[in-house]
């Protein structure tokens, strides 16, 4: 197990880091500072699962010239030692009084100068992942320089993804889709929903998934209540519609889709959602065009659904995707984002059925610039009958 | 799948409720503020695998008096209103300009007197799970009332778990133990590491778990290097050392410990090593009390493992568990938290191998009041032996 653990060639994370750069240049900010999991692995490559544990933080910096920085704790010196950057300094975390505080400090001061501008992920859908009281510290500590806002330093790059990204992503979604295939072999009249989502985990490992870090999904007669809730005992039963989602990740890169499965013959007004939703959805994977704003996206959505007879339902109706499970944009009124060529998106439209139940739709694209590419496999017109 | 998803009676979150708000009071806060997935499903029952969307921040705030409080996406509706907690305020996330900012301010603002102290888990081991411009808008928006350090308050009673938790997470370990006992089964003379995961990840999920939140693990000639990179492709090879360690999760707790195999037969210097952890973690098992502070741990571990002719290795030696894969305390020389009755932890002892390769080896306790109880199965004392 001593193999480099680079999940891509030196030089994408060169060119990831240039386009970061170039953004930090427009935008007058001298130095971008990442804690997370996603902004750390996308600039140095660092995968590891271990981000499962909060006891302890990691850091980067990218100047806007120059190398990054890592400044970690010393239990990733081997795994980050394998990546493609080589300055790396490590304290021995978790240290109560000090853990990694005044190390962070000495380095920013050392790399930027006084008047620095430094860009801290502070927006919408973003946290920092330090304790707080840390945050204010090394603040404090390396003020004449300040954190400032790198929301969209960071997010305008990370969100057009390279060749190499999309290639990972739709690995990803086709191990999903061999998964999806499965689903009649387990999810059978009577079975529980919490048996069906291992039995699934199972497929998707099977499949070729690294791990599944996201798995939801609900059953209920003609539809389900909503979409993020844990499975239930109870056994599926005629009627009901059962759907999976699943952010399977595979070298680091997610999917996000699901698929709804008809348990027994498909009540009309859960077949009705099911026709409206598949059109919809077809008519926004026509349509769809760099230039476009996100909420142009969910206005295209909401029209095609009124006119397929469906109420939308179901909070935003899609959204980016690469190194998380969900990114922005998000498809929803208020989302101005500019669509552009080289995002991954999902296409998520939701519609609440004659009988009031909820059902959703999902597929994941790339943008270019001369409209969708499906990265799943279209969903079929007509939801597939699972049976006894 | 209309059930309440309730992973425990009303009056076991009613019991956690009543101590915090003891804590509180003892400590002079008037509120605790947490917006963790752990911290929100401690005090709610709120389980759900959807926190792995960055897309949009949750709110809990516990009141020295009174009911806890949710402010939270109003996605999470259906899934809050089936847990205990009957006051809940949503809004339509992720919202562009004010996500949360102004009804979270209003809600604290309503709740609490203008003198209030509203701890916030900011130290150690902790982060807020919101954007950081989010938070100062709202300690802004807030004022007089004031964020202070919560950290202490709430981690001196998560640490002490229920017999209810402690069920919970005795049947996680029991998960494990039966995976672990397969793993004779798909790791052999030839097989890649990365296939050795997906197979171990798959029996998680046969025995039971609802997910597989951390899988790590390494194999190398007598040992290996690290304790939390991906498994790699290279075959195994007679004379490896393969190590599988994992933070499976069943409602919602965890376990976390690791099994080692000798590939073929294993090297003198691994087999000293494995002894060596063997008999210190049997001294810490028969020698651990009430009243003990952690860094007395590390010290008992660092004594039994010199005495064992081997080098202490791999970082801290042990820590806490329950509702994350690793919580506080940390067996390491700093941390001085008291050791209580209550307690669930991780003894997990590391060695450098005469050939400079680590060993690591983890058990699950429950700490007594007359001492340690095994969670997990112990491991053999001899590193069982996997062939071809």
């Amino acid at each position: 197990m001593t193999e480099p653990s680079l999940i891509f060639p030196a030089d994408e994370f060169r060119g990831r880091v240039a386009r970061l750069q170039a953004e930090m240049g427009a935008q007058g900010l001298d130095a971008l500072f990442l804690t997370t999991a996603a902004d750390i692995f996308y600039v140095t490559g660092f995968l590891t699962r271990f981000w499962e544990s909060p006891a302890r933080p990691w850091f980067v910096i990218v100047p806007q010239m120059g190398a990054p920085v890592a400044v970690i704790p010393s239990i990733g010196a081997e795994l980050m030692g394998r990546c493609w950057i080589r300055d790396v300094r490590m304290w021995d975390a978790p240290f109560p009084g000090d853990d990694g505080v005044s190390l962070l400090a000495e380095v920013i001061c050392d790399l930027l100068p006084k008047r620095a501008q430094i860009g801290v992920p502070s927006g919408l859908e973003t946290h920092v992942r330090m304790p707080v009281a840390d945050y204010a510290r090394v603040a404090a500590a390396i003020a004449p320089r300040a954190f400032v806002d790198g929301t969209s330093a960071l997010q305008r790059v990370r969100e057009i993804k390279s060749a190499a990204e999309i290639a990972k992503i739709r690995t990803t979604c086709g191990v999903a889709d061999r998964a999806f295939a499965r689903v009649p072999e387990f999810a059978r009249i009577g079975a529980p929903p919490d048996q069906v989502f291992r039995d699934f985990q199972v497929a998707l490992l099977q499949e070729g998934a690294d791990w599944g870090s996201y798995v939801a999904g609900a059953a209920g007669p003609g539809g389900y209540g909503d979409v993020i809730s844990p499975a239930s005992s109870v056994p599926l039963a005629a009627g009901d519609v059962v759907m999976l989602d699943t952010g399977a990740v595979k070298d680091g890169y997610f999917c996000d889709f699901d698929r709804n499965y008809a348990v027994g013959p498909l009540a009309p007004a859960a077949a009705r959602a099911q026709e409206a939703l598949w059109q919809a959805t077809e008519r926004v994977l026509a349509e769809l065009r760099p230039g476009m704003r996100a909420s142009a996206v969910h206005r295209m959505f909401v029209d095609a659904l009124e006119q397929g007879g469906v109420t939308p339902g179901g909070g935003r109706l899609g959204h980016g995707l690469g190194v998380t499970l969900t990114e922005w944009p998000s498809f929803t009124p208020h989302d101005q984002t500019e669509l552009r060529a080289g995002m991954v998106l999902t296409l998520e439209p939701g519609a609440v059925t004659d009988d009031g139940q909820l059902i959703v739709h999902e597929e994941n694209i790339v943008l270019r610039e001369g409209g969708a590419e499906l990265l799943s496999a279209r969903a079929p017109q007509v939801m597939q009958e699972i049976g006894a």
